[in-house]
């Protein structure tokens, strides 16, 4: 009786949309012999992660089994499913696989890391496959808005799993494979264990719209346009960047690419031949030469990011180029939730300028890159799985999606970061809960979400500092008075007297009135004095901040 | 000749959607007669005001003309209308005039503030109106998503205006009266200067539909629930809420109010009158005795607000009452920009729970109470003003609105917060630009949104904070080595020590090396100090704290 076992374990990426990264292994329990699928990031915020730079998954799990992991494999170069490659790669020391153009995406980031990057091994298309231990696993293309995504098809002892990475059935996508039914259904005809499938658009209820339809409408637009016309998109959808460029030279525009990523995305794909027949684009020095009038740019930013060529053009000067009364901006893109307050933020912006701005919501300007739901019904039914497990989604899409796997009778399972599920019998099954969790990279050093750190600058940021100075003597006597430093609190109180004033007054009150017994005890004066200082800025501005209390001592 | 002049300057609210404050004036340049129309509030967030409680208008320049002031309109109760009625009465000091309801609620801001509640006048609709100074104003019923919104008629002798406050067309709005084009025609048929018109929805195409149109789906919907049903919506929304509570009584459930905005609501809208034959609700102590699916909340939080009902639900338990599996939870309201995180953090919640969460995207469960595109032409043509200034809007709204107006021959113009505008002549005319700003109310203090506090507190957010200790003795030797202290940062950096021993040490090393001159000068040892704490931190951590440096001196 074999007691191997085949297991899926998410570390991120199941109960949330990003950081990506999904463990399945087979073996004996606790001997699984591992691989990993995409190891990608989250973007910080101001509410939950106020200084951060980026957001991993907290791999440690895997970190104490490295010597099981067999290989990183690379669905498709977007950074949620690819951004952590670098930053995680010395926990893992084991080579990373994608297909030509995901992979000189990856070595870029080994590269600028200071890592081998002959660490990323390209390997070719479906039906090519590659061997790691008791896991055979193909890159299946798939289409999804970027250059060579793959589903993977990863047979195994127990049974072949198809990973779909992310996807839309897309027969037209321009650039890259088209969505290949017959291929799938190929690839399912002698059964699949399991479907673990994208669930970004289980809430999208009409038939996703192909790539090539945004084609016909860009290029009204652009061509009706009287002054210079700006199109930000995602400088990953290098299929949307070229009907752009395409779009621009239709209408007798010089075409500039802005933006740091939008360059890189585009030079990867030329490089690996995945882009062929772009058009001639012009620097952004020679377009200061020509009329406004002739130039189309196609620029990064479409999320509103502050630092990115569209903010920069809102607010102003970019590399030289500055929009204005007339023009046209483009924005062939969706806002992300979450990012709407800094989209809104450019076009007022734009607006106060005269500029027109355009987004989807008055033509066909964008189309998504995910499957929505008659699409993941209709992946579904080519692939016939045994079971399904919803993945890359919040919890509301797994739970969806898993109810229209159960609607079919596919035994269909919400599997959340941190449940490892046992693949190998009839239906998925919980063996273990695995603490995961969000790791951040603050600057050069990474610590967990938990650790404090940022809950310590929220906390400032809502309640303001104060830092309180005593000193005291060898007889452990005060030295003068205590004082006080505010940050982020206002100057003065509803008495009309300086707020660090009637701090310092209330701190003196009760530091000589206090006994030698408190005063003698490090702690316990740090905790007199602090709630002391809350309670008096609380008197005077009405909320009690964030202190830091420096004793120091004359012995 | 004549030299006085009618007067609109935008104080909050143009430029902007939100803490609406607008100011009419009429007499001689400089010593006009005033009154202002709305005193309203925006929420804080993160990103911008992290630890502010609300936001306000600076109304510095009505305050120095508080002598001017006749008096404030109030055209409706929502916060960005009456939020600062209270906060910001004791600078102006003049009567408040406003309906029945929204009467109501100001003056239990008033009550709430210590202040005298019987400074709001209460007012009949028009044709009556109450006459300041120059000024004879009406409060024209217009319908909007709360009760007793008003449309003013301001004549002058210079002519009459129209401000519309929120509005739409609504034929059937449920509770209050419906829009009445005779009456608006009516009105306008001597001849209007300036329709001072709302602007939030002139990107929204179809005409707006009406509040009736949302029951029949939301008494199916709770009709075939099976569990309890919860459902959300603003509290100011008084039909909502009484469609909500009739579906619930349809459906034979006992209905239970819950939140205190959602009680103040209700108790308000009744007491004087608006709001009648409302079905019989129970006690949250009482609903606990009964079979859940027995049950319909109403509940408030709609924008995902952390303290109120539905996230407390969405979290576990509140006030006794819990949401199971098999529970459905209704949005019956829309997500303001900006507040999708707290709305999908709410539907995560409650899909953990196997609640079933259903909002306007997949039913008829809301409509908005702003005027469409060709609702807003709608007004125009019935009104035909002289001129239209847009406003209660971003830039964006502001412009395409004055397109509109300008298409059909209407003198328009984009008029933002602080431009003073001339109405007398033919077309608007901008004569001066006012200094204004946002306050911030923090707790019980009031400041500027420039004053730096706030920019403080974001810098800690972003960066963290170390307070650094010096003592120096009566000779300004330093006694003892400088130690530090650190707040939102990584103990530990890239040198595997603690970060605050490698800022010590590097902070000794410099102290050590420092002159006389330097030790001697608090600027300039706080400075250099600040510099090292830095540069030392960038080394080890990779990013620049603030910095508070704390010099004591044995003198």
């Amino acid at each position: 009786m074999s007691t191997e076992r085949l297991i899926y374990l998410p570390l991120g990426g199941a109960g949330e949309i990003g950081m990506n990264a999904y463990v399945y292994g087979y073996g004996k329990p606790g001997k699984e012999r591992l691989i990993l699928v995409d190891l990608g990031v989250t973007f910080p915020d101001m509410d939950s992660s106020p200084g951060v730079d980026l957001i991993m998954p907290d791999i440690r799990w895997l970190k104490e089994r490295a010597d099981q992991l067999e290989g990183v494999f690379i669905t498709h170069a977007h950074e949620d499913h690819i951004g952590a490659v670098a930053h995680l790669y010395r926990d893992l020391n084991v080579p990373i696989y994608a297909r030509a153009f995901t992979a000189n995406l990856a070595r870029r980031k080994m590269d600028e890391a200071g890592l081998d990057s002959e660490e990323v091994k390209t390997v070719s298309a479906w039906p090519e496959v590659t061997k790691l231990g008791p896991f055979t696993v193909g890159v299946a293309p798939i289409s999804h808005s970027i250059p060579e995504s793959g589903g993977l098809v990863i047979d195994t002892p127990a049974g072949r799993i198809v990973h779909t990475g992310d996807f839309k059935t897309d027969p037209t996508p321009i650039v890259g494979e088209a969505f290949d039914p017959e291929m799938w259904a190929e690839i399912a005809k002698d059964g699949v264990k399991a479907l673990v499938c994208d669930s970004t658009n289980v809430f999208s209820l009409h038939p996703g719209r192909s790539e090539v339809e945004v084609g016909p409408e860009i290029t009204r637009l652009v061509g009706e346009a009287e002054g210079m016309v700006v199109a930000t998109t995602f400088a990953s959808n290098v299929a949307r960047v070229k009907t752009l460029a395409e779009a621009g030279h239709a209408a007798g525009r010089s075409v500039v690419l802005l933006g740091r990523a939008m360059q890189r995305m585009v030079e990867a794909a030329t490089e690996t031949g995945v882009l062929k027949d772009f058009p001639k684009v012009v620097s952004v020095e020679a377009a200061q030469e020509l009329p406004r009038e002739n130039l189309m740019l196609v620029v990064t930013g479409s999320q509103g990011e502050r630092r990115a060529a569209s903010a920069q053009l809102a607010r102003g000067k970019y590399r030289g180029v500055e929009v204005k009364e007339g023009d046209l901006f483009l924005f062939s893109s969706k806002t992300i939730p979450g990012n709407e307050r800094g989209v809104i933020r450019i076009i007022n912006q734009f607006s106060e300028k005269g500029v027109d701005v355009v987004d989807d919501s008055s033509g066909l300007y964008h189309v998504s890159g995910h499957a929505n739901r008659p699409d993941l019904e209709r992946m579904h039914d080519i692939i016939k799985p045994q079971m399904l497990i919803p993945m890359h989604g919040e919890h509301r899409h797994l739970r969806q999606h898993a109810r229209l796997g159960e609607a079919k009778g596919i035994a269909s399972v919400v599997a959340v970061n941190g449940m490892m599920m046992d693949l190998t019998g009839d239906a998925p099954k919980v063996v273990d809960y695995v603490d995961t969790g969000r790791t951040y990279l603050d600057g050069s050093v990474k610590y967990g979400a938990l650790d404090g750190v940022v809950r310590d600058r929220i906390r400032m940021a809502l309640n303001g500092h104060v830092v309180v100075t005593v000193i005291l003597d060898e007889e452990d006597e005060p030295l003068g008075e205590p004082w006080c430093d505010i940050k982020g609190l206002a100057e003065t109180g509803t008495s009309n007297a300086a707020l660090v004033e009637v701090m310092e007054e209330d701190l003196n009150q009760f530091i000589m009135r206090a006994g030698a017994k408190t005063l003698r005890d490090d702690d316990k004066l740090e905790e007199n004095l602090r709630r002391v200082a809350r309670q008096s800025a609380q008197n005077e501005i009405g909320k009690k901040p964030e202190v830091t209390v420096v004793v120091s001592r004359m012995r």
